[in-house]
């Protein structure tokens, strides 16, 4: 047996984490197993940069690469996946490093913009067609307490009271395990005065109800969550359930970033031994069950108040969620376990809600057309259109729906983690400190630019909207060329030993990090190939329905790019197809939206099933010509420059 | 703080259990906090003797007692509830003193009697009012394997196949969650070729099927366990739920007794902080688990296999079963947290079963009859007579029912584990080494006696039925008084240093254990008061009714007392009527049959159901004159011996 020696990784909050390691593991691999949170959105290919660890003591293997300058090199840093163990070692996992999934942001609607469109969902439902469905009910009962003569036991007693409150027989109500273990203490102590939380199931044949919660005086409060869990980013809003109002809102990083940016990685990752339950401890234990406890925290409720769920997120993110094997998503003829799934409930779910909670998970099409497509799609409304409208939700995958009130036709490309600032140098999603808007002076090469956060945020990196702005404003400026390459020179243009081009945006100085906010061309052709992704399935899939892009009347941008995105600059770049302004509205977080939807109405839910059941999925790998729209499109704006003239 | 010291506990599989103590603490509390399975039926009153360890090393405080003979005493042998820690010592637990929740029983049938009785119950259902239920579906279900033209999700592939075989829609059909995490893996390993196991539930408005297992090939056979969770003996069968055929019976001596024989010691332990869990704790982990994981065996299936469960119990054993407060049973006015529970899944139940099973529980009827009577009085049959019956279980409690198809009258009373060998010295239930049955020849006092178990089978002490026959013996031989002290003198008779007599039945060296078997006055006393008790209660209830003896057309016996009880001498000693010995049956274990009958027909589970609502209960303690029949009724046969006449 080889040697073993102690791998130590100091984490910025001061946990240390160790782990028995060989000589000539790579680092990333020993952080992994140790469940040491480190960003790999390249899952370990060496080209994101994201990996960066420094040495505190000990050795390890590895040359400088690309991402690591001299100073730094000189300084310990390295990339994880880029070196190998030696022999003992301490390792110091800076705080960038994990930043995404440690920040817990509460109340974080990136701007006016989108809480406004979320605020629209629930006027959208306040009609007569999505009412409240009283699927819950709150009730305080008052009981007879015991005496000689009537010694009936304390369920039948509550059973009996609340039978006679709803007017219904005893014998369709039901008590929960967990709530007649607290019924002898909370009837006694109460003087035989019990609130009680009761869920209301019903069918054709008739209406159950099952008494899931009970406490002394007041009916507890009916809350529910509902949660987009997205490749990059987990969002998630607490809801009252009787005033359909947000308690609170908030976002975190998907914690399985450290298994790669994409859905593809993830996947891998997830047909290893042990890996659908890594994954989903991952996005379950480490992602939302913090997330939900500190929302709560804010709305002043327990975790387990909360009765209802309500879920959206890629086919992918669905089944890593349920610790469900995914991975036939990824291999022809790409088949998932399930696009619906039936009753699950909290206790199932593991994320800390009430065992009896009802989670509904939003259901999906195909094996990229997710539940937040199917939500989404609600949301975007444009089922109710006549006109034709395209729906694009802009994640780390791409997905489309096109159609109006008559058919809906849906597709799905791979983005990237590009537009959420992942692969990205100075990238970073669309929160505090997130550079959102920028405009180049054609003259000075200058920037101007806006940040995300209260007065005085220092900047931190880019996000999807900025990077949209800054590239469109070099190409305008004539800084980069068509291929994204830059043809000027300036003060703020530089050349590294690598041959790597890049602007600086900001100096270090004047940033939160203390390091230059740049953008290099090796960045700018990510970005390039994120947004030719999305133009040629617009194109594709238009085409395969004998349609022009003229006939679009309207186009719903979804998604974590940003409320700031400048449509003029991303038909500037190619990223979206040239129609009058006013044909495009940016709508927000759709998969959130959609899932608060079936949180709040079940005729939302029956809704969003029939979408789903509705939708026709093209699989783009599988039309003719695509890869030639693809590359076609991987140009500023696009090689047939008359597209966008 | 108290200096601190270890007490450890040797038992005698060689496990050996350490726990820190401080100077004056008993030894049994010391045992209870660790876990240490020693019997206490007395609850440590110092009344039992089955506490009994054995110093090792180290020191103890106490006295010797009645129950430690003088050179066992030298030996280092102790009553742990009557000695306390002085420091560090080392104890032996011996065999004895935990014997009875180690043995597990597989096909336990004390006699070919009481097998009949158990077998007349499965002849009993099988006419067209009980046929099967249907209520879980086995299919092989063949599908087409996925195609890019077909890139159907599995589990929608695998509802589609289901609803086509069953003829039926897809939206009643539902999956599992844990089953669902099983099918990618299940459909690709057997060429898209499944067996599953589907739950049929169905209320007025329609029928829904849940999918609750799945494998490659085969359907999962459909098995059901029935449980009887008596105070003393926990008693199990495994049935074929198709052919409804016993695959496996068993039982286990209730791993609670280490708190107490009876239920009123249970319940005090239940009440004191984490009493309820650890009550939970032993009678499903070390009771329950054990002994169906050794039945599987026996019958060759695995514990998850079993989809349903049924469990009779009393009132107590039902609380403490479901982890649930029952501690208001014993305070007036006497009122349990539930008389009925809805449903349950083997999950909650902990069982280890599946986890989707069914856990169905026999419905009570009051504190002190239970599902082990509702259960039984459908067993006995007697609700179906036009003539009066009497319907008695002797266990711990011993209940009783009286009616007819008209009426049905129920009531309890506190026997004590007598009647199961507990509180009598060389006491013992049912099974491998009981003397069952014993006679004594009058002239010679010398026994003879008839023992459980195999051909040459060393007998181990005196159950239920060997103890009625040789109290009986003694009384008709002059040897003891009506008192049940010892009148006689003989080579058997022996006088111990505290005055107490006692009467040989088998020498130590014709003993399986090396001791002396023997009855003595105090054991005398404590059978004379559990008889007296179930006697008074019959006068007691039939005066309250305003009847006679003589209208009893039939009695039913049932319990543990063991099959062989001879009930010419139960009349003798005046616990039952002086009736036409033809109108007795002994039926069994009537609690376990009639689970089972719960178990494989839902329509004898409605008349269970039925049966429980229809019952009066009459609470003998509010009966006026009761104490005073139970005074009169503590004599041999009885203080108004005309009733014996």
């Amino acid at each position: 047996m080889a040697d073993m020696f102690t791998i130590k990784f100091v984490l910025d909050d001061g946990r240390v984490v160790s782990e028995e390691a060989t000589a000539g593991e790579p680092i990333l691999s020993v952080a992994r197993r140790a469940n040491v949170p480190i960003d790999a959105p390249c899952a370990g290919n060496g080209t994101c940069g994201k990996c960066k660890v420094r040495i505190e003591s000990g050795e390890v293997l590895g040359e400088r690469d690309k991402h690591i300058s001299k100073k730094d090199f000189a300084d310990g840093y390295r990339l994880a996946c880029q070196c190998e163990t030696k022999g003992a070692a301490t390792l110091l996992v800076p705080q960038s490093a994990h930043a995404w999934q440690n920040r817990i942001r509460v109340a974080d609607f990136s701007s006016a913009r989108a809480q406004e469109s979320f605020m629209a969902m629930k006027e959208a439902l306040s009609g007569e067609k999505y009412r409240a469905d009283d699927a819950f009910i709150g009730l305080t009962v008052d009981m007879e307490p015991p005496s000689e003569s009537d010694a009936t036991a304390d369920r039948e007693r509550l059973v009996r009271a609340i039978a006679k409150t709803l007017g219904t027989d005893s014998e369709h109500i039901s008590i929960a395990l967990h709530t007649l273990r607290k019924l002898p203490e909370v009837l006694r102590e109460n003087d035989y005065s019990a609130g009680v939380l009761i869920h209301k199931e019903g069918g054709p044949g008739g209406v159950a109800y099952h008494i899931i919660d009970i406490a002394g005086g007041e009916a507890p409060i009916q809350v529910g969550v509902c949660i987009d869990i997205g490749t990059t980013t987990i969002s998630a809003a607490i809801v009252d359930l009787n005033t359909r109002d947000f308690l609170a809102t908030g976002s975190v990083g998907n914690a399985q970033i450290r298994y790669g940016g994409d859905v593809i990685n993830r996947l891998v990752e997830s047909a290893r031994p042990g890996g659908v339950a890594r994954l989903r401890d991952a996005v379950t234990k480490e992602s939302i069950r913090p997330l939900v406890a500190k929302l709560c925290e804010a709305a002043g409720i327990g975790p387990r108040q909360i009765v209802r769920a309500s879920i959206a997120g890629n086919t992918t993110m669905m089944h890593l969620f349920l610790g469900i094997y995914g991975n036939n998503i990824r291999l022809e003829p790409y088949v998932p376990a399930f696009f619906g799934v039936d009753r699950i409930r909290g206790s199932e779910a593991d994320i800390g809600i009430h065992p009896d909670a009802d989670v509904l998970l939003a259901p999906s099409v195909g094996s990229y057309v997710g539940g937040d497509i199917t939500a989404g799609t609600f949301a975007a409304g444009i089922a109710g259109n006549e006109g034709f409208s395209l729906f694009l939700d802009l994640g780390t995958n791409g997905e489309l729906v096109f159609g109006n009130s008559d058919f809906l036709m849906t597709c799905a490309c791979s983005a990237g983690p590009a537009f959420e600032g992942g692969e990205i140098a100075c990238g970073m999603r669309a929160t505090d400190g997130a550079i959102t808007e920028v405009v180049i002076d054609k003259d000075t090469m200058e920037p101007s630019y806006k940040v995300i956060g209260d007065e005085g945020q220092l900047p931190v990196g880019l996000c999807g909207s900025g990077l949209i702005d800054l590239i469109s404003g070099l190409f305008e400026a004539g800084t980069i060329n068509a291929k994204g390459k830059f043809i000027a020179e300036g003060e703020r243009i530089s050349v590294d030993e690598w041959g790597i081009s890049r602007y600086r945006v900001v100096a270090a100085d004047k940033t939160l990090t203390g390091n230059d906010i740049y953008v290099s061309d090796a960045d700018i052709d990510n970005f390039i190939r994120a947004k030719g992704a999305i133009f040629s399935a617009i194109v594709t899939m238009l085409k395969s329905l004998d349609m022009d892009m003229d006939m679009i009347e309207d186009v719903y941008l979804a998604g974590g790019i940003g409320s700031g995105i400048d449509i003029g600059n991303a038909i500037n770049i190619g990223m979206l197809p040239k129609l009058p302004l006013e044909r495009f509205h940016y709508i927000g977080n759709t998969s959130l939206s959609g899932a608060y939807a079936m949180l709040v109405s079940d005729k939302a839910r029956e809704r969003i099933e029939g979408l789903a059941d509705g939708m026709t999925y093209l699989e783009l790998s599988a039309v003719p010509g695509y890869m030639d729209e693809f590359v076609a499109a991987c140009f500023l704006p696009h090689t047939d420059a008359g597209l966008f003239a």
